[in-house]
């Protein structure tokens, strides 16, 4: 397997990581203090879907962590084969609730004007926030499955 | 480059791209006809979604179906990276349109209960049509990405 940024057991993998844990976190945090958001499936999806990846990006962090103050590299194909599984499923899950909320959150603001009513300001952060986080676990995703495929 | 289902130039290809293009094409058909569909952006954002994924799948079948009839295999690795990049473009693409548009479905079929006043038939069909096809288009996009990975 090749060695090139972004894959488990370096700084950048790590980085990365950690980047999309914040973002996730982000995303919840904002959704989950707005006024009235639980009477909106999406926005409910939205946190759950974001929750799974606060979990996941949490988990292979500190397997990145692990790995690198042991100086080891995580090359080994059933665990690329699972990070690949699972970055792909919560990419999907991110992209699939992020874009079923911005279609809320554009619909109240663009097109209904609700936006000047009732405020969306903290729907509309959690929204950009998840699809920075969903940006980010993309790339990781899409290196995984390169070092799966090119063996 | 090995030599499996799916391929650019074989049968299975074809197949995935013409049943791409007829799931895109439905999805067109059912939310052009449904009443006030113009007032959402996100179900205008679906059909420009589904209009592109129309002509380029379109035009990959009648690459594929060349390539059949004259008994070639598609494997240029600059073919294949084209390939993928407008695989993994539209299949974002049409995730993205599916979801923001299903969003809006559950909000108001679900959440507000406005589909029993409104009807909503025509416009959950449509984003059905436009789930079929991004899996579609996802599972051409992972097979290509492998192809020019495992190179």
């Amino acid at each position: 397997m090749k060695d090139f940024p972004g894959t488990p057991g370096t700084f950048t993998g790590l980085f990365l990581r950690i980047s999309q844990f914040l973002f996730a976190a982000g995303a919840i945090a904002s959704m989950a203090t707005a006024d009235g958001f639980t009477n909106y499936t999406a926005f409910c999806y939205l946190i759950a879907s974001m929750g799974l990846q606060v979990i996941w990006c949490l988990g292979l962090a500190f397997l990145d962590a692990y790995a690198l103050s042991k100086k080891k590299l995580l090359r080994n194909p059933i665990l690329v084969s699972l990070f690949v599984v699972g970055d792909w499923v919560t990419a999907t899950l991110s992209l699939a609730a992020a874009c079923s909320s911005a279609g809320i959150v554009v619909l109240y603001d663009r097109d209904l004007g609700y936006c000047k009513l009732l405020g969306c300001r903290k729907f509309q952060i959690s929204v950009f926030l998840a699809f920075m986080s969903w940006l980010l676990i993309e790339i990781s995703s899409l290196i995984m499955f390169w070092l799966l495929a090119a063996g």
